[in-house]
């Protein structure tokens, strides 16, 4: 007699299957287990239904406590979105053993690289000498007085989580002096991985590039305001890459109008952007629409990662591949499931 | 009684004196050594005058054999440009023991970061959205279908010197397969950098991600023509950064306007570029007047160069700084001192 | 009014206080909260007295369900020794949410380091000649038949956890071509480390050095019996700092004394090892007492790790200097307290 | 017609063909060049006969003025033993434009190894311990007051050539403060490598791990004499892998003897060490015959390099894998054939 496969509920509204299965890691996910899914036709009857035999959601419908408790068997919650909404009675998930479970650290690799592509577009004017060389008025062996060198420059990091390992890994060859500011963390765990642990206005006013890497939180809110934005020393690069609700984007948009500082921005306070808005029209600016963690191959290794972690739950060993929630914070994040990619 | 300075003809043309030397560093070789400067009085017969007293030139002014002949005394000969010309008689120079050196090792970090940005925006489409948002129509959380990661991606290096070396540097953390064409390097040198030797059919047929930094001699003219480029996958990245003449650009043209291929230019087979050249109008071209190795920290270095291997020479030590001119090759660079920031 | 200290049970027992907290974390550690110590007088009853307002448990003192159930404010329960015992109902720890952490990170960098340096010693043969020399049978310029480069060899690790992945940075340099074999991780987890995945079959045959890494768990016992060793390489050289449970000793001392391969060995089935053991006097073996992650800096790291993670949790914010148990996986470990050094 | 086979003359006394050359390049080499060898038959009236149509010299014989001024077509002189001997007129062979090369390269990597192994080891005591368990009295779990990391400590290097820069590499992992004296270099030079420069003094006050890398020269005898080593901090551990000339032997072993600093040993003023060597019985050394560069895969990499290097030239392009001999210092070298493996 076969072992029975386990049932697990396919619910990954807003993303579509397509985007976070490949063909063949959704042949062997419903080789290895008795998948049903909820993606076309979200029959909550069905599911409430079947609830009580899950072995895994994946995806993050609604979970408030009377369903929770109604999911004896459940052992894992997978979002395949990116971080962790509050639709979820996350204490008592806690307390019957339910993984809970991110693919935030599917989206690392492609923000990381992206941050460092703006990082060197900003140092030399990339984007902005091919712009002029379109309108005819590029200049040749010149107009590089601004351009300089990320090697043996100061760096400084806003949160250092996923996509700051991540990218603290790509800048090792450059030799930068790294500062970073994250309140969850101790110093000791900055220094071990060789960064110099700062206030907010050291890691401001020490680093000629800052990367802004911080999650949305109460905490967060408009942590870069105009006071702050003052601070970083003039010709600064600012790359804005996690979440716009860190930074007071009218001070931003203020300083870099000046001429003072240059800054990539990819997350935007509203989006789409007024079509009005000044941002357009700043030279200092790079300008990219929410786009630098999803790209094709993150959202593939979705799939991949939720079908790893599965077979080491079944197997009875813990997962490795998707974040792991802590319980301490999941109720935290401000993540909004319609808009965002999750990091 | 103090030993006397050494007497150091300072030459610099085209470079001007404050672009190579900072204040400082002038100052200090001034102090060290008796520095007569030709650079706005360029004085043929003073210079003849005082050539057998000549401990170094910095620059490269013409030195036929005669001239060589009278410069007994002559140990070095320091070009300030980047690439060595060929107004020098060099096997005089040489079995004269003069040491020839370049400047080519003070752009190396310079070319090499930026090689990396374009790169990056190849990769992600950095300066094509941000010209979208300008206009209007860029697309939020999308646009990403042809978007790759860098890491685990496969690249090829056309030649493998400085640039290609310090390049390499910068792509150890994406654990890049790299393949390196390079005629003048035996396998095993290229093996110890933990790089397949390739031809140059391997290197483009195998690479995602193509660097052509081959320098430019007769032997590079239109290496890469329209049978090579067509060798590359679709969708692959062309970089070009060292010299035009090595690439066929009519055949660019096309594959770039058929979409096949994306590539970085920063350097033209005439410059400027004629106005109406469709190169202007590509999507996916990122275009670059001629910038890659001339920044003001690239240049300003040159002086210190100079002034730390005068130094060594000096006390009877070989030089370390500059790049040290090989006899067998010294007369095949096609350099000309008037346009190009040698590589 | 100031905030109360938050009461922490100090129970160290069998690592004494004055080798985990050096004087300045001991005092901040008592400024901070309330510690009362048990480390002198292990009183039962105080203990039982207290645990309704402990905030943590440092150390890890018998706590069977009961006692857990009376324990309504627990947060956390450090362990000071190294892995997890089984004297403590860990279901029921974490149902009531408590953190259940470990130090064996704070000996992962002094076991990888001393694990190279047995690498490198058998490679070269290092104490061997220094054994030779003090006989005063040295040969000069001589002797290195069997000596080897680590650099470009194949390595397989039998496991990869902590240790593991600090030796895997201290391998980076080396070139090595890396093999692994751990039933606890996905393909994946390997390959973005750039290791290859392998059987245990596999990672025996194709690698010059092995190192044993394995957790103990009934699973490993003897995973090296005399069929695996056979599987090595002549030559191989194997480095056993996990467990010597891991490995079958008799078939190994076999292998080393018939001058198959080599190996070093730092845990031993019985300790102290028999007057008469064979090892003893065996020249393809470097002997070592059990000592490969007690170091100082080691055992005083856990104190700051325990004072920074217990900050932490105070402050709502998760652990992350110590190792969080996997519930899954908890209960399989086969420490026992007396004896070792848990990695 | 097929092109004429230049002419090399095979003379690599005092080493033996079979050491430097693996059959496969051997057999290469043949088939390329015309080899007359002197290895078994060291005929000096053939030899001068067949100089003047020589294209390459393979080992090192003498070579006064007259015998350079009759080979006409020598392009280069390739030392196989390591570095350069006093029995060659160089200021002529550079006249003449031979290109003088020396094998050093080739030990690099195996001298950087081992060095590397030394410091692991007197970090930790492998040896020391090692040989206790050999005696039974090993002591288990314990005895490691001593111990310390190799990660995070300061670190100093005396001289940064071909072993600095190999063991500089090894070391970065470790994320070790450097800092280096060689008065051959600039401190730029050393500043790109992430090396702070410093002085002889500050370089041995600083750091817990020194290591001798310094060449023999007139300059650099008893560099560290008494008064140097007393500099080092307690507990140092000193690798001593260069050049004994380099060290007083005397001043080194009262420091070791009274346990001040421990030490390893590779070169020694007088090879063998005296029976009665007071070195053989110190506790706080680690004991070597001159074998950090002698292993098989060093020596047969030499005959790879003579072969590449032959190709290049031969191509009328500059060798890349030898050491090319600078014309300043050549001289200087105050290497014997008879005893040394060159660094």
């Amino acid at each position: 007699m076969t072992e029975q496969k386990p049932l697990v509920l396919f619910h990954p509204a807003p993303k579509r299957l397509e985007r976070v299965f490949d063909a063949d890691t959704w042949q062997l996910f419903q080789e290895e287990f008795e998948v049903v899914s909820f993606e076309k036709n979200p029959d909550e009857k069905l599911f409430d239904q079947l609830l009580p035999n899950a072995f895994a959601i994946v995806g993050q419908p609604d979970l408030p406590t009377e369903r929770l408790r109604a999911a004896t068997k459940l052992k894992a919650l997978m979002n395949v979105e990116g971080g962790f909404f509050q639709n979820v009675d996350y204490p008592t998930a806690f307390q019957q053993g339910v993984r809970v479970l991110g693919c935030g650290p599917a989206y690392a690799e492609a923000v990381a690289e992206i941050s460092l592509g703006f990082a060197l577009d900003l140092a030399r004017g990339i984007s902005r000498e091919d712009r002029a060389f379109r309108k005819g008025t590029e200049v040749y062996l010149g107009k590089t007085d601004d351009a300089v060198l990320l090697k043996h420059s100061t760096v400084g990091f806003i949160g250092f989580g996923n996509i700051g390992r991540a990218l603290h890994r790509l800048l090792a060859p450059f030799r930068v002096e790294i500062r970073a500011f994250d309140p969850w963390l101790p110093d000791a765990t900055l220094e071990e991985n060789g960064i110099i642990p700062a206030t907010l206005e050291e890691t401001l006013k020490s680093s000629q590039f800052v990367f802004v890497l911080a999650t949305a939180t109460q905490g967060s809110r408009h942590l870069l305001s105009k006071r702050e934005l003052s601070l970083l020393p003039d010709g600064a690069r600012l790359m804005v890459v996690s979440r716009a609700s860190v930074v007071d984007f009218d001070a931003l948009m203020n300083q870099v109008e000046d001429g003072r500082i240059m800054a990539s921005i990819d997350v935007w306070p509203t989006e789409p952007v007024p079509v009005d808005h000044r941002a357009r029209n700043l030279e200092g600016l790079v300008l990219s629409p929410h786009r630098a963690g999803g790209i094709p191959q993150a959202y593939l290794s979705i799939g991949k990662m939720v079908l790893d972690d599965l077979r080491l739950i079944r197997r009875g060993l813990p997962p490795v591949r998707m974040q792991i929630a802590a319980p301490e914070i999941v109720g935290e994040y401000q993540n909004m499931p319609a808009k965002l990619v999750a990091r």
